[in-house]
C-alpha cells in the first residue's frame, strides 16, 4: 500500500467570543503522509479513525471559558481530540490486534498512533448487536452514559412521579425521558425546534414544547409540580423549573449551556425554594460514576437499542473539516440530534 | 388578683421595603384586660409568655418577599407569633397543669389562652438540667434543631475535612460550628463584625474572619478546598463558596438572607461548579427532618449545653414593643447574638 496523507484537524485560534469559529478554530493539515503498512510503531497500534463525537464539553477546551472543564485545553498547532471509534489497522502490542474497534479519546485525524490500550485510555468494543459504530459515541456511549448514570444515580424516580427534561431531543436528554418513562414517570421535554418536539412526542414524552414559541413558566405551572428536573441548560430555565418543584423534588445538573456560553447571564434567583421545598440538586459528572455504574449500562442498554426499545438519532457532517460547524451547531442548539463526525466507513 | 392589662404587639402594616419599620409594623395595643383568676377557658388553658423567639424566617409573615415562606402572613390588627416559651397559669384541660412550662408557637401578648396543647402545637418542655427558659428558644429552640438536623442529615462530615459556616455567629451557625469540630473538621467561620469574629474563635472554628473587611473568595481560596458548606446567607458568598468547593462537596443551604431580602441581587452565577465537581446542594428545612431527628437532639443537646461542651449566646430585648427592632436586627445582622425577647421573668 502507497503512502496515504494523514489529514488531521489541528487548533488554530482560541475563539474571541465563546463559540467556535468554525474557519479559524481548526484548520485542515496535509502535509503529513503515512504508510499504513510500514509505517514504525514502536511495539504500539495504528489506529484508522471511523466516527468521531461532538459534545458541549469540548467548549471547555477551545476557550477560556469561566465554567470550563477541567480538561486541558488543546495546543494550537496539534489535532484537536474528542471521544472517537476507530479499527485497529496494524498492532504491535498483545493489547489489541487488527480488525479489533476501539473506543475512547482519539485525534482528529485518519490515522492515530497510540502505545498500548489502556495509557491511551482506549477499550475494545464487543458490539454483539452488530450495531452502528457510532451508536458507542451516542446512545451508547459517552452522552448515554451521562443520562444512565445520572439518572439511576441521582433520581430516585418513583413511579407516578413527574419529570421535566430540557434539551429533551437531545443525546443525554432523549435517553433521560426514555429511562423515566420506563420508570413509569409523568414526562414533560422541551427543546428548541418543532422538529425536537416531534421526535421527544415520538420517544414518549407526555408533553413537549418548544420554548422558543411556548413560555416554560407556564407549561410548568401547568403540568407540574415538578418531582425530578434534568437540567441540560441551566439559566432561565432552571429558575423556571425551581419554581415549579415539588417538595423533596430532585434536580440533577448535568449541562449548563445557557451558563458556559454567557458570562453575563443573569444568574439563579430561586434558589431560596431550594430551601422552602427541601430539594436536592446533584452535579452530575459521567466519569465520577463510571466504576458504579458501567457494568449495569453494559448489560442493559445495548440490548435495548438493538430491539429498538430504546430510540436514538444522530446528526452527521461528514468529514475532519467539520469540527468548528459541529461543535457551533451542538452549543447553539441547531443540531438536529447527537453530533457525529464521521471520517470512514470501515 | 385584680384584672392586669394583656400588652399585645398587634401587626400593623406591611412594611413597603423588605425589612420592618419598627414604629409601624407592629403597634403596642392596652385595650385588653384579663384577670388571670377569672377569666373564662371553656376548657382551655392559660398560659403567662415568658421569652420569645425572633428569627429569620418571620419576614415572610410581614411581607410578600418574593422567597416568603409557605407559613401564612400574619393578619393586620391580630397579634404576631413566633416561638415562645410560656408557663400554664391555669388549666381546665388535661394536657397541662398551672405550673408547666410549654414550648411552641404563642402570640406576641402577656397572655396567650388555648383550647388544649396538642391543638395549638404547644410541648411541655421538662428541663432536667434547670436551664434558663429562652435557651429552649435558640441552641435548644428551633435555631439549634435546625443546625443539628440539617447537619446529621446532609453533611455526610468526616473528620480531616473542611467546613465553611457563613454567619457563623448566629443562632444556627454557631452550633453548626461546634457540631463541625465535634466530628474533626477543620472550620471556618464568617459573620459581620469583629466581635463576631471573637465568638467564632471562642466556640473553636480554626479560621474566623469578618466578611465585610476580608474577602470571602481570598480567605477561601487560602483555606479551602472546602468540603462542606453551610449556607446561611446565599448571594455572593454562596458563589464564593462554589468557586472553592471540592469535588463531592455537600453544600446545606438553610438561609439566604440576602436572597429574601433584596429581589434584585443578582443571583447565582457559579452554578456550573456543582457538574464541575459533582456537588451536592440540599434545601434543609427543620420540619420536615424534625420526626427522623428529634429523639437524637433531646437525648444528645440539653446535656451539652447544661455542661458547658456546647455554647450558645443571646442578644435579649426586654419588652413586646421590640418585635420590629428585633426582627431588623437579625435581618440586617446588627445583633450580637440570637435573638430574644423576654415578657416575664416566671
Amino acid at each position: 500500500m502507497a503512502p496515504v496523507t494523514n489529514v488531521r484537524a489541528l487548533f488554530n485560534e482560541v475563539p474571541k467570543g465563546y463559540y467556535p469559529e468554525p474557519e479559524k478554530t481548526t484548520v485542515i493539515d496535509t502535509t503529513q503522509s503515512i504508510d499504513p503498512e510500514t509505517v514504525s510503531l514502536d511495539g504500539g497500534i495504528l489506529i484508522k479513525t471511523l466516527d468521531l463525537s461532538i459534545d458541549p464539553y469540548l467548549i471547555g477546551q477551545i476557550c477560556d471559558a469561566p465554567l470550563r472543564s477541567s480538561a486541558p485545553a488543546f495546543e494550537i498547532g496539534k489535532a484537536v481530540y474528542s471521544y472517537g471509534v476507530g479499527v485497529v489497522v496494524r498492532s504491535e502490542n498483545a493489547s489489541s490486534k487488527a480488525g479489533d474497534h476501539v473506543y475512547g479519546i482519539l485525534d482528529h485525524a485518519h490515522y492515530n498512533i497510540k502505545k498500548d490500550l489502556s495509557s491511551a485510555g482506549l477499550e475494545i468494543l464487543g458490539n454483539p448487536h452488530n450495531l452502528p459504530w457510532s451508536t458507542y459515541l451516542g446512545v451508547l456511549g459517552l452522552p448515554g452514559k451521562t443520562a444512565y448514570y445520572g439518572w439511576k444515580e441521582y433520581s430516585k424516580a418513583k413511579k407516578g412521579e413527574t419529570a421535566f427534561v430540557s434539551t429533551g431531543a437531545g443525546a443525554v436528554g432523549s435517553l433521560v425521558i426514555q429511562l423515566a418513562k420506563r420508570d413509569g414517570l409523568k414526562v414533560i421535554g422541551s427543546a428548541g425546534s418543532d422538529e425536537k418536539v416531534l421526535f421527544m412526542k415520538e420517544i414518549g414524552a407526555d408533553v413537549a414544547f418548544n420554548y422558543k414559541t411556548t413560555s416554560t413558566k407556564e407549561v410548568l405551572a401547568k403540568e407540574g409540580p415538578i418531582d425530578i428536573y434534568w437540567d441540560n441548560v441551566g439559566g432561565e430555565t432552571l429558575d423556571a423549573a425551581l419554581e415549579a418543584m415539588a417538595v423533596n423534588g430532585r434536580i440533577i445538573v448535568c449541562g449548563m449551556i445557557s451558563m458556559f456560553a454567557n458570562s453575563d447571564a443573569a444568574g439563579i434567583k430561586n434558589l431560596g425554594q431550594v430551601i422552602a421545598k427541601s430539594i436536592t440538586i446533584n452535579g452530575s459528572a459521567v466519569n465520577r460514576l463510571e466504576d458504579k455504574h458501567r457494568a449495569d449500562f453494559g448489560r442493559e442498554m445495548p440490548a435495548l437499542v438493538a430491539s429498538g426499545e430504546i430510540k436514538h438519532k444522530e446528526h452527521v457532517w461528514n468529514g475532519l473539516e467539520n469540527f468548528g460547524n459541529a461543535l457551533l451547531a451542538v452549543l447553539k442548539g441547531t443540531n438536529k440530534a447527537k453530533a457525529i463526525i464521521h471520517v470512514a466507513d470501515n
